[in-house]
């Protein structure tokens, strides 16, 4: 780290308006010296390079490795998907937990994935040698060609490498500011180990969700297997500390978190707010209520949407508490006069003016476009219009028919050579596919569709002259073959021919809206992406020249690691206690679920310390995709399991409030406890070396 | 009026950003004079009185007396509930439409009545006497006894009075800057004549609300029936003009305008914004979802959903679009703007700055206090906890019984002896209950109310510990009596004593929630509606200082006349015709509800003129409440029939935009056609005097 940059980062944080540990820094950037300033704790290399490879970014979370035979640590609502898909309408895997005693026993999950980070490298001289003095369509075109480049280089070059082959992905740092390029060990075949019930994993349900104090043991534990469908080695995983972390201790988080955007401007926060939050969470709203009500139907009903329902309802807590973020007008106060400040500075460098111009006037411009093309892209191209499993199915074989026969730089990027292994394991996965809900998401969305573009609109008129939303929706799912994996990769198989040659129904629909899509795609992509990516990467160039990277850059669903410590909050003059204890969690209990409390608990009460500790509260700088990530002592051993924020970490998806926002994690005591006498899973204790 | 009013009112007029004629006057102070300056119209006190005693308010609606024997002409969607209340699962009015042929064939509509404003006295100055020189608490208290007294005082006095007995309203006009007291002539039989099919009413259904161009055969007919059970005698029923207006003819709108709130501070403004809005519409669109999804479920659930479903999407449309205008920075800031002017204009005089102090501060703190009443008091005591018809009788029985005992002044407004008589028609009204609906309502909202107050608030804790929300909705609906009338009827008449005994699950759910429900609500009154109340005096009195009554006061759900013109507007560069035509409604017509044609309206197709005139706009002020107003021409003859607004009339609750702001209405072409040559109802044409 250069000398410069930390006596800046040194400034900074001195001159904010609370001493915050706060930032999701890349584990190339990581601030070791402040960590020693500050703790007194020495993060070197060896350590940062044993966490990083014990880390995992599974398809929609993290996890880490906790024993040498490939054992992996996530949370229960992380392998949700996993239960589900094993589940049938006799045996609900989510409702009634599952543990396989031997290994053949474990059950492998149709989708999901372990990565591993093994290397970075930065790419950002390459990215922008090639964009240079390109107007901004077709610098955006010219960025995604070299991008794909890039991985395909890579994929190809890792194919000779030690430890090859690896997943080559480029990743965008400081909204454009870096290019990097990573490379990662995946794993593909990933097993179901342990999971306990959904009524202790997620005690309290959607009412809890983003609270505290909790009892939650959100955990589950998984399997890597290699390509000889052996466990994986995994010499670098993490030791289990079972009394857990000591109020105050310095604590790290390893993990993926998946978004933030504390680095947009104020035009492109105020969409967020006045546009894009307000209609998701209509739309959303509706569903959860339909979903609901659905679920009332049957017991069959309510198992098969439990899954969707639990997702919905996360997300909507998510974007719910983001709207109020936006909506408290000091927030976007205080992001004007950051704004301000960086528009002060650079004026007042002329050169740095000159060279930067005024990119957030760009920005504010394109967001009016935005606007104008929010609808027909949000229900024609990111399927708004079209919620279903099958239609997605049928829109992936539609487009991978035709950019598979392109060359790779010239294909839409998440059709590359790089990333169709993956789109083909989600397309061939044999996970079940309820017609039921099909139906009622396909409706549902081409309903809402209408409603937002307009009767008249020429997709809508297009579909909704003879049919409505409700027969379009039957007609389409009751008439397609792509539930059936085999049908879905004959077609795959087949390629341009054979989907083309398809009379599938589903087939058939999502070939009819393609061209609308892409077209609406293609408009976004030059009139809003291209000057919005433009403009940011100006002002990334402003900020590096007036602070240096002594901000973490915004999360992307890659690697970070950030530090804290185990701590409350204050809440309406109330002091929040940093942990909860068993005894709390019996106390709380209702004779009904989500409050519920599982026999196997009510059983085991006797043999429990009710004084165990359960949850814990920590000042680490997370957000969503950090569930399931290791909560790490300075030793590097686990001493918790992450698994949700309080109520005011959502907002940290724009400013970390080091005040209010609080991680909270399952305390590695209550987990030890549980395997040990709730579920007595001692092969797994002993695989971990707690017993 | 007064000469200096009148000058000052065209000032503001002509410097306003473009010329208006916006604003929903009351009769008692209508602008005749700017009328007759512009338009060189004679709007005299007998034209006024005529148009006055012609229109109705219903429960929910504005409609007018069409013919000397007491026919009313309103919306379809007015007469909705009344045609709710006569279906049955094999009989759907609201679908198949009715048309009495003989007057022993019209259906009593069970909570219906039709009030016409008889006379208007204004008693500001004794509301303000007895408030004088009290705190805003004790004023507030004081102002609610007041109320009740001249209202009682009135309704005694009615009861000699010629043409009486009178119901009497007090209405607060300018936000407390006006106190008048209306007398009412009450008809309380109201019955079913006809109605279209909703297929027509409504066609376009929630995709077409409040959108333009338009075929709406948005009318229903009923009829007043005296105590005598005689059709009642009516001589200033309203000419209907069957040739509708002419492009650009002079019209006015003589309705009820339910609520607009363009006289609040931006403090207020703001809380809508943030809290009432998004918070309002997320519930709604998740019981939208409900029940849609519980509609699905067969042919009876989906007619008894039918109406409540109506509704909510209306309401949910009028919601979404004031919040998208309250997102507008451009509105807040030009309500900041003149907020600036008023509070600039009062400094500039010292004795009205001291007489006036600082009420938008007090409003300001006014709105934190009712940031932190707002959750428990919209779910406690507006009910948003405990959405079901059942349990508001439940309330009211149980309230009634409480408040009955106490001396008038004492009571809760809404059990003040000259409100009685409605609440116990309401009450006591055999109207249809669907226990599977009361089912999903009352366990959504207990859902609702456990998320949004959290699992261990005392309320919460009380009712679910042993119930779920299921649970507890099923118990309290499957076990309640007071679906039935005759048991409402006993727990009404014996009062204190019954309710108190009463064993019904309903009443005791009532009975064990009604103290914390009556204790959120007095902090709400005396913490926030006290203070808030004694601002907005302040402000009007300085507003009245400033610019006298040259502003319409905002909508109370009481009488108003505007006048405007037939007039198209300008959308995104095209013009917008005024009027449809009847060829269009078939060349848009698809095979699906709900752009379904009717059956009848396609055997009638060849006896049709496609250029009938259909649908039309004006730029009449006008907003919810005003559906079944009269479109009035300057002779005083019925030329339309309100029933809707464009999108842009949305935000005419904060501000009206002269462009964009349209009023639509049912052509009287369309109307006599249709009664004419689809429905054959021409003894209805032959008592309006068409045939």
């Amino acid at each position: 780290m250069r000398p410069n940059r930390l006596l800046l980062l040194l400034c900074l944080l001195l001159s904010s308006p609370a001493f915050s540990d706060a930032g999701m820094w890349t584990f190339h950037d990581f601030p070791s010296q402040l960590v020693k300033s500050r703790y007194g704790a020495d993060i070197d290399g060896a350590w940062l390079q044993r966490v990083r490879t014990a880390t995992i970014r599974l398809s929609n979370c993290t996890a880490s490795f906790v024993s040498p035979d490939g054992l992996i640590l996530t949370n229960h609502h992380c392998a949700e998907a996993c239960l589900d898909e094993h589940s049938t309408p006799d045996s609900n895997l989510i409702a009634a937990g599952f543990l396989a005693r031997r290994r053949d026993q474990e059950l492998k999950c149709g989708t999901q994935i372990a990565d591993v980070l093994m290397g970075m490298d930065n790419v950002t001289a390459r990215v922008q040698a090639a964009t240079h003095g390109l107007d901004a369509r077709a610098a955006n075109d010219t960025r995604k060609r070299v991008l794909t480049q890039l991985e395909q280089q890579c994929e190809q070059d890792s194919r000779k490498a030690q430890g090859g082959p690896y997943k080559c992905e480029t990743v965008v740092l400081y909204d454009g500011g870096q290019y990097w390029l990573y490379r990662y060990h995946r794993y593909d075949d990933v097993r179901l180990v342990f999971a306990p019930e959904r009524g202790i994993a997620a005690f309290g349900g959607d009412p809890d969700n983003f609270q505290f104090p909790r009892w939650c043991l959100d955990m589950s534990v998984l399997r890597a297997y290699g390509p000889d469908g052996k466990p994986a080695a995994m010499p670098d995983f993490l030791h289990v500390r079972a009394d857990g972390p000591a109020p105050g201790e310095l604590v790290f988080v390893s993990g993926h978190p998946g978004s933030t955007d504390r680095l947009l401007t104020v035009a492109q926060l105020q969409s967020l707010r006045d546009v894009d939050l307000p209609r998701w969470l209509l739309r959303a709203s509706e569903l959860r209520g339909r979903y609901i009500q659905f679920g009332k139907s049957g017991a069959e009903a309510n198992r098969i949407v439990e899954d969707p329902l639990n997702s919905l309802e996360n997300a909507i807590k998510v974007r719910r508490k983001q709207l109020d973020a936006l909506l408290d007008d000091r927030l976007l106060d205080a992001k004007r006069a950051d704004e301000a400040q960086l528009k002060a500075k650079v004026a007042a460098d002329p050169a740095l003016a000159a060279s930067i111009g005024d990119p957030w006037a760009e920005i504010a411009r394109a967001q009016e476009k935005e606007h104008q093309l929010y609808l027909p892209y949000t229900f024609l191209e990111q399927g708004a219009g079209f919620n279903s499993r099958l239609f997605g199915y049928a829109r992936a074989l539609v487009r991978a028919a035709a950019e598979r026969g392109k060359p790779n730089t010239q294909r839409l990027r998440e059709f590359s050579e790089a990333a169709l292994p993956r789109v083909r394991q989600r397309l061939l996965a044999p996970v079940p596919v309820y017609p039921q809900l099909e139906r009622l998401t396909l409706s549902f969305s081409l309903e809402r569709m209408r409603e937002w573009l307009g009767p008249d609109a020429p997709v809508v008129r297009q579909l909704l002259v003879e049919d409505s939303p409700d027969t379009l929706a039957e007609r389409t799912i009751n008439g397609t073959q792509l539930g059936d994996p085999r049908v879905r990769q004959q077609l795959w198989e087949g390629g341009a021919a054979a989907v083309n040659a398809s009379h599938d129904p589903m087939i058939e629909l999502a070939r009819a809206v393609d061209d609308a899509a892409r077209a609406v795609r293609k408009r976004l992509e030059d009139e809003v992406e291209a000057p919005v990516d433009a403009a940011t990467e100006k002002i990334a160039q402003a900020r590096f020249a007036v602070y240096g990277t002594s901000m973490a850059p915004d999360a992307t669903f890659t690697l970070r690691l950030n530090f804290g410590t185990v701590k409350g909050w204050q809440e309406d003059g109330r002091e929040i206690e940093p942990y909860t204890h068993l005894a709390q969690l019996y106390a709380r209990a209702t004779r009904q679920a989500p409050f519920l409390v599982p026999a196997s608990w009510m059983a085991a009460r006797p043999q429990l310390d009710p004084a165990t500790r359960f949850d814990l509260s920590t000042d680490n700088d997370i957000v969503g995709g950090n569930s399931g990530s290791p909560l790490i002592d300075v030793q590097g051993r686990l001493v918790g399991l992450m698994f949700d924020g309080n109520i005011h970490s959502i907002a940290g998806s724009y400013w970390f409030d080091p005040k209010m926002n609080r991680a909270i994690a399952v305390d590695a005591t209550i987990i030890v406890a549980a395997l040990h006498k709730v579920y007595h899973a001692d092969e797994l204790l002993a695989e971990m070396g707690l017993k």
